[in-house]
């Protein structure tokens, strides 16, 4: 008999990660449906390409903070290459890089997606509350919010297939990005879960842990009630709120 | 004749800067004159090495927090290679790995180092300052506060140079940190500067700028103080402060 308070086993932990995370993930969202049956619009889909844009660019900024919160070289080496896969080593390489390309592709323009301009308010809350959420909670429960990684490679792989069959427009080449984070986002979800698994050491601990993949969730869900709300049922237009 | 508020021009702000930093470098200081001129005792030197290296930690948290400042990846991949400078990219490389060698080097315990245990507590409050001042202030007052590197490839010169000739008992490949911290110090300091005669487009932001600086030298300096006040006319011991 467990006495309370006592961690959960290491499959026990993962299994409930995982269970909540896998319900709450946004592949369930009815935006997400849309796109991946091939029911978006043109416009529906740039807006997303749009939108997650501002939601790309703060991984960098997130896991910089991250690699600050971190008393340990090792766990520092580790963490920076998630910068890297972003940012790129040279100018014109990295995740943002891609990111714009597929901009490109959907055929927005590269300057107006880069400045943010035309990003929802309500997305721009949700991805900066992903930052303060990082730099606000201790160090394993930020590197336990990155745990949607976990359930990203499945998504990825559907959305390439989804995309090449239901969106011919748009150029296979420019879903490089998707296709890059196959890999990555395995990688990066193992050593992230091994991490986690390591140091909660306690039932608090990884509930603490859970707590914080959970508002993960929350922020990559309301990102996409956002991009609903103003392109699919829309309440929210150029100029504006509307009615 | 220049208008109240204007900026200085680039010549005459870096002017400025390295007149502020350089009479407020801790190189001034007399626990780094007794250093340079050989009359440290053992004790002393170790000590002053055992508590550099919590500043010296601090380095690669502070730049995690300068990378995630940033909103240009251009930026960020510049600045990334100082947290590898000192975390190197493999296991065993890295300035703080360098560190903890001279460490050894001048006869400590590597673990009692790498512990913090020992480190005084006004070098542990002086350093935390450090941190935290680069975390509350703006990406460009944060970037100044690194100038104090513009002075940093002579001193680590003048060292190895002092270090060799008054303490021939440290094995001369301990120095290998000093050594390399000639090139990226003076890399470092022109890209900083660089950035910043760029971004302080008012005077209110130079004087920002050159504030940031002062601070900086001011936890330096107070680092020495701590050493000196510890070790060379003791008021602080193994079993805590003395009266």
């Amino acid at each position: 008999m467990i006495a309370p308070g006592a961690p959960l086993v290491k499959d026990e932990f993962i299994a409930w990660i995982r269970r909540e995370g896998e319900q709450r993930y946004h592949d369930h969202h009815r935006y997400h449906r849309l796109m991946h049956d091939g029911k978006l619009t043109k416009v529906q889909l740039q807006q997303w390409v749009l939108n997650r844009y501002y939601y790309q660019t703060r991984i960098p900024i997130k896991d910089a903070i991250i690699v600050s919160k971190s008393e340990d070289p090792a766990f520092r080496r580790m963490w920076i290459r998630r910068i890297h896969d972003h940012d790129g080593t040279e100018t014109g390489e990295g995740g943002l890089e891609l990111w714009l390309r597929l901009a490109d592709g959907v055929g927005l323009d590269r300057e107006e997606v880069a400045s943010y301009r035309s990003v929802l308010p309500g997305v721009r809350f949700a991805c900066d509350a992903y930052v303060e959420l990082v730099r606000e909670r201790s160090l394993i429960e930020a590197v336990a919010s990155s745990l949607t990684e976990f359930f990203a490679p499945d998504l990825m792989s559907k959305r390439v297939l989804a995309w090449e069959r239901h969106y011919p427009w748009v150029s296979p080449e420019m879903l490089a990005y998707f296709r890059s984070r196959v890999p990555r986002a395995r990688r990066d979800s193992e050593e992230a879960v091994d991490f986690v698994v390591r140091h909660a050491t306690t039932y608090e601990l990884q509930a603490r842990c859970v707590a914080a993949l959970i508002r993960k969730t929350e922020i990559l869900w309301h990102l996409l009630d956002c991009a609903y709300a103003a392109y699919v049922d829309p309440a929210w237009g150029p100029g504006g709120a509307r009615a």
